[in-house]
């Protein structure tokens, strides 16, 4: 793994410096969260803990990296010396990969001394930004796509390879069946697909002709892309190749329509591979693709029996980002006791104190409403935050990635169905606790006036 | 530099079989382009040939890729034993980093064996889609900013490490005076910056204190956030430390607005900064910024010296992906002779041949047109794509940065201001050459005649 210690703003390390000379001991906490959904998401689905787990197992500044920010002038030596010997020692509580969420529920909260939770704070935005956004597009698809299979075709257009693999890692969790990226295959074992391009079809003479070429290299794997030319004529031709095929005793898997008139065109195949004797012959759709697209091709009778969603996905297109952020809620004062704190200024009111999130079931296991509270709250209801690092170490013993699969999956059944809907204006309540809301008054008071003192 | 080998999709893998058993030797031409112009964007940015160039040549298949290969029970051994010798050998031509381009254009041309040029197809795309769209990006926030100073804030919500190092960079060659991200400081050599975050106001009793804090630490760097609490009292505690700072005979590099009513906090602060003697003091600015809001605040009379830009900017939001495709455009026959060839497909119809992109300029080098031509024809302009791998040696000089930023602000200059501006509707004529038509036109007519009879 490549080392992205530096992979932060510089503010970070000028404050951790700032904290080196005047708040060596203080303890921290800080809340990651989301400040609000974006448009069209209801819900949203956590992830990307494990990467944040080698992260913070791994963090160490090089003497390269040192070097680099000596040159800067702007550190000394003293607190360069400190970055050398750098552990992250603090602790952290998460909710699990797969976890259901939503606006203002930490899915993290770190507690360290000030520098270590700052220095962090970079690489933790970046990674549960990237991967939850993904997850929380893919799933929608997912829904929307209901008992047909939908795969990842997004890498040509994410952003960058990292972005690449998580599409695939994301939206497999998310309930995809496979990816088209051989090496998001190879680095989380998920199941890798592909069919054929334009210019394999268009390298040939005759579309015919490249087709029996790939099949008879991969007489039982073939999915023939028809719509380079003429697609009726495209599906036709696939025809031939699928009967010579079930005289040589294989299957044609499949077709694949990636332009045009798809309603209209996977009827009409459907109806000619039927006629053919080749119903078992799949339909594959692709195409700029997404929740809505494929809803309505549904809706609208299409015969498709998978669907490769790319760019749509792989970008989340509609929402490109989600509002994280870091926000410290707590602090040590001079003689190690915890106080809460926050942020006062409009619009962007944070909620101090050392947090937890219960999701509350009703007697048939449905969740019916969250409510976010302090930790030390009795509330009956189930904790999402668990502890993953203790004192620096990693005490989460990490899920097989079909186990956050279905955890997601299990998951969703319990959510109510308007939350799930493609155009769900259902608002699921998150509730502030009685403690919660009565440690956030009598600190607004607190606060003011200290500050208008000041 | 982590490996990206199998950074592909499957297909590539699979077709490049079938080509290595009917078609070893079969040579093809692919043009990597725009089909068209994303929304607000009147023009494009070209980025990404420096890692392209990496790319190409490192590209290996490691016995650990074959191993995984192997596990998937697609491939041949001859396939692979082929692979693990795999090396690319074609030529590509390109454009430069920095250079401005426009829809159909080709920003880069391969020609190879038909398996060379089908394996690098993913890394390709995915690479120049993510530069170029952000450098495209960030210029029109550099434009809106006039002669204001523009900073790169987007690391915490770009699409994964990838996208946030090139957001870096990307904004950088597009006109950025710097970064927040010190892993792409340290890697581009590009300028880091930094302020102070809301955390490490609060973690102090006393907004005062932390600013006295930080400036003790940095006497010269100072840049104080000023919104935490109250703004107006932030600022008035600002020009405290100012004066304090004068007095020692330092300078307050600046202070922060992040949120509010910035137009008139700015003023304010402009106002009070003056009173005190401190008109040196910059005022930066940040939260949610773009080409739009920024030209807003200018045009308000904002008394803004700097943007902080990050989300926006770093996942392109308005226009997140470019519609970036790879398509073949001639390939050889069993003699060796190259054949043009093209989709058919309705509204995705491509340009056959090998071609050049030719810039014609006035008398007064403004560029007023291009051309779309054959690399062969005689046009009177600067052939933007030149040579850069030829036989698989790489034959091009890398640039500086500091050339490429240079390259595309000379380049801008000499194009019409209507194109320039935020909300053009401008469209740079993009011609196609006599020649390239008239192929065009003969070559419908011979495929359709061919696939018709197939």
């Amino acid at each position: 793994m490549r080392r992205f210690s530096l992979f932060l703003d510089l503010y970070e390390l000028t404050m951790a410096q700032v904290y080196f000379c005047y708040k060596r001991k203080t303890l921290a906490t800080f809340d990651l969260f989301v400040r609000q959904l974006p448009q069209n998401r209801a819900y949203l689905v956590f992830c990307g803990l494990e990467d944040i787990l080698e992260y913070i197992k791994t963090l160490r500044f090089t003497e390269e990296d040192l070097a680099y920010l000596r040159r800067q002038r702007i550190f000394s030596e003293e607190f360069l010396n400190y970055l050398k010997g750098f552990r992250f020692k603090g602790d952290i509580w998460a909710m699990q990969e797969g976890e259901v969420f939503f606006a203002n529920e930490p899915v993290l909260r770190v507690t360290a001394s000030a520098i270590e939770a700052q220095i962090v704070e970079g690489f933790l935005l970046n990674t549960v930004n990237l991967q939850s956004m993904l997850a929380s597009k893919a799933v929608r698809v997912v829904l929307a796509a209901q008992d047909k299979a939908v795969y990842d075709f997004s890498l040509r257009r994410t952003h960058g390879q990292d972005a690449g693999i998580k599409a695939a890692r994301s939206s497999y969790i998310a309930g995809f069946r496979g990816t088209s990226n051989v090496l998001a295959g190879k680095l989380y074992n998920i199941p890798i697909v592909g069919t054929m391009a334009h210019s394999y079809v268009m390298s040939f003479k005759k579309e015919l002709e490249s087709f029996f070429a790939y099949s008879s290299v991969f007489p039982e794997r073939t999915i023939l892309l028809v719509d380079t030319y003429d697609t009726e004529q495209g599906i036709l031709n696939a025809i031939k190749v699928g009967l010579y095929l079930k005289e040589k005793g294989f299957r044609l898997l499949g077709i694949r329509l990636d332009s045009g008139e798809l309603v209209r065109l996977s009827k009409f195949a459907r109806k000619k591979l039927c006629e053919a004797g080749l119903d078992y012959v799949k339909i594959f759709a692709s195409g700029n693709l997404d929740e809505f697209k494929i809803k309505w091709l549904l809706d609208e009778g299409a015969q498709i029996d998978s669907f490769g969603v790319g760019t749509n996905m792989g970008t989340s297109i509609d929402a490109p980002c989600l509002d994280v952020i870091y926000k410290i809620s707590e602090v040590t004062d001079e003689k190690g006791g915890f106080l809460p704190t926050m942020k006062l200024s409009k619009a962007k009111l944070t909620y101090p104190g050392r947090k937890q999130v219960f999701r509350i079931q009703d007697k048939k296991k449905r969740f019916i409403k969250d409510i976010l509270g302090l930790e030390e709250e009795r509330i009956k209801g189930i904790p999402l935050l668990i502890k993953v690092v203790d004192k620096g170490r990693i005490i989460y013993k990490k899920p097989t990635l079909e186990q956050i699969r279905q955890r997601l999956s299990q998951n969703l059944l319990y959510f109510p169905e308007e939350l799930k809907e493609i155009h769900s204006h259902y608002r699921y309540p998150v509730l502030i606790s009685k403690g919660l809301e009565r440690l956030r008054r009598g600190l607004i008071h607190q606060l003011e006036r200290t500050q208008r003192n000041g």
